[in-house]
């Protein structure tokens, strides 16, 4: 390790230490401390819009330059409305209940212990993300909200806007009782310091990496620390024989076609083999109306004129108009092809028939099974939770949209007069 | 690679291919169909104690020949008694409330969406374990209530045990409608099968470490799959200077003397220095009169005479009749002590006052932190959660004692009439 490594991971360090001295005074912050600090938090970065724009401007020229596609730099801009929309996020976090202190059981225990499980924050929380400014804020609040201390440490593409932010956070923050360094944003994005900092076990608590599957996947083979993961979507629907027709259009449309860019959007249309001759032409006839690209096996083409899917396909999360369709002989052909295939994120059967539906939601290992409706609802706010931090697509501690709630833990409170075991 | 490494890779790929399609099958399994499982398997191996004892006496007699200490050998043998109360556990485990199929939370979506919080299996868990062979007819208990299928990876020294028990589990249920290879115990058991198992990310959804710190530190970063480990107990009692003496010396005593080799015990004690003149004596002489070696930091050991301790002793998990004590000038500074040293486990205070007790429940962040009781009821039965498959000192899923209600996940079920999103 040269001179520049060991000074570059010293600072690494020094942002765990100041987050685990921050997390500590986070446990003790009470629910209108939090609140007060959210709202002065999203009332600061809305005075300083003009600032956080200037910053922002920065990353957008650099990307423009750089020659990034259309598509991600439009991701990158910050303006007046994506600023308001941003705090008004903050100001929603600000009014959820507080999860922290919620009792979530209570029994005696032997001898009239008392055992009281109680709700309590994780600690320091690491968060590694790509691309949207928006997640710095977004973030920030939760964790806050969960009495967290948070470092954050998004994309090079979106330095400076994540640190002007994370700089006006901080001092929005030094004007509250809560500790400033609660939330850091990390100032240089070098990959090797992440590899430190997923390694610092004992200080940091829990590592959320929210991106492409393939830095997911990189920093779950790394971390040292438990890690949540928020992958990718390859969401399915499946048109059982009994299906109603003008379901199954409009929800595969609205899955489709609403937000194609989004991990809870359809990536694969499966179709019983009886609804392939009636119901399936209408459903792709609207899709292609809308400009969606077709892609199916040989009977779905049969059915509907389109270009023939190859193998890669039916792994493919296409994040846009496009959309792989293929015929099967059964609801248990279709729950195969989404266990081989699926990602355990969303997945719809369309059907009037009960005994299937409920096939589908026992059989189907998805954080959120569906009957009867779009996979577009896979959502923290449209799920009641309120802002989400990601969408976790394993199964321990959080499946699904991960809220407040999920950001926290819980421990024992054992309140005795001297109990002893015999 | 050669051919004879490839053979035993493939041999666990098999295995774990076993387990993926048991688990498939236990989501279906009914309540009753469970129960009655598990007591056809209790039955089986009573019948068959004779059986047990035969191939458990083979390993016993290995580990006399291989100089194997008295205690190990000890935890290794089953007799009469040692059968009779795992199967007690095994009818203690039919017996509980089935956690599968539980709704946790119901809510409506937009649009009248019904979203249902369903508790379901994590599907298939791969447990490392060491010595004592009644783990793995505890294990597989708990994981068949859970409609879960199990791998199971005991220590060389029980092999032939564990697989006479695992023999007779597949025997019980193959007579039943539940998949005879929901339990497997590992026949080989070759490290290098263990790191492959743990790799198999897709088929295997939790490991779950149980044994030394080392074995579990190894799997924790070797593994691709998301661990739960349960891990070593260094408990803390903190005597406040507004201490109960009766209380502090009953509560210490059974902490560290009613069962010195458990994670439970305490390991260090610390006393407010208002408390090392009037109660630590009291306290320390009913231990030194159970034989417990003590050992004291400079002031400790002004106010009762033993050993000076080194400063490896506060890290130590003894395991056995030994006990370090510290001086310390405030509840904060006995807090600092315990978050520096401690494993997050078991921790307690013994105090008359409020608010002292309130600062060490809130800023021990273990998972049992007590007040005025012995740290020996962090315990899946003492706190009414019955058996457990072990006790978690992590924070992400489980924490503390885990049963069967630990040993699923949820989804939600996503009921809709045509819902789509706006």
């Amino acid at each position: 390790m040269n001179t520049e490594e060991m000074e570059k991971k010293e600072k690494i360090f020094e942002v765990a230490k100041n987050a685990v001295i921050s997390s500590r005074q986070m446990r003790k912050a009470g629910s209108s401390q939090k609140k007060d600090a959210l709202v002065k938090i999203a009332e600061l970065l809305e005075s300083k819009a003009d600032d956080i724009k200037f910053r922002n401007e920065i990353d957008v020229e650099a990307a423009r330059e750089d020659g990034l596609p259309e598509a991600l730099i439009d991701r990158l801009i910050l303006d007046d409305k994506r600023i308001k929309s941003m705090t008004d996020g903050i100001r929603e976090v600000a009014e959820m209940e507080d999860p922290v202190g919620q009792i979530i059981e209570e029994r005696e225990g032997p001898g009239g212990l008392k055992i009281r499980k109680v709700r309590v924050p994780l600690g320091v929380i690491a968060m590694v993300y790509e691309s949207r400014p928006n997640v710095t804020a977004d973030a920030a609040a939760l964790c806050l909200k969960s009495s967290n201390s948070v470092i954050l440490r998004g994309g090079s593409e979106a330095l400076n806007s994540n640190l002007a932010i994370g700089h006006f956070i901080q001092e929005a923050l030094s004007e509250t009782e809560l500790p400033a360094k609660s939330v850091q944003v990390v100032e240089d994005t070098d990959r090797e310091l992440v590899n430190h900092l997923i390694s610092l076990k004992g200080m940091v608590d829990i590592v959320i990496p929210r991106g492409s599957e393939k830095m997911i996947e990189t920093i779950t083979e790394k971390s040292k620390i438990p890690v949540i993961g928020h992958g990718k979507g390859l969401c399915h629907i499946y048109i059982d024989e009994t299906a109603d027709g003008q379901k199954a259009a409009d929800i595969v449309f609205n899955a489709k076609v609403q937000r194609p860019g989004v991990c809870n959007a359809v990536e694969t249309l499966l179709v019983h083999s009886s609804a392939a001759g009636d119901i399936l032409p209408g459903v792709l006839k609207k899709l292609e109306d809308a400009g969606v690209e077709l892609v199916g096996d040989e009977r779905a083409k049969d059915a509907y004129e389109m270009q023939p899917a190859s193998k890669e396909d039916w792994s493919s999360e296409y994040l846009g108009l496009k959309l792989s369709v293929k015929v099967v002989d059964s609801v248990r052909e279709a729950v195969e092809h989404i266990e081989r295939f699926g990602s355990h994120h969303s997945d719809a059967i369309i059907t009037e028939d009960k005994e299937n539906c409920g096939y589908f939601l026992n059989n189907v290992d998805s954080a959120c099974v569906y009957c009867n409706a779009s996979t577009r609802f896979t959502d923290g706010s449209q799920m009641g939770l309120g802002a989400e931090i990601g969408i976790s697509n394993q199964k321990l501690h959080a499946r699904g949209p991960m809220g407040v709630r999920e950001l926290t833990t819980y421990k024992y409170h054992m309140m005795g007069t001297g109990q002893v075991r015999t």
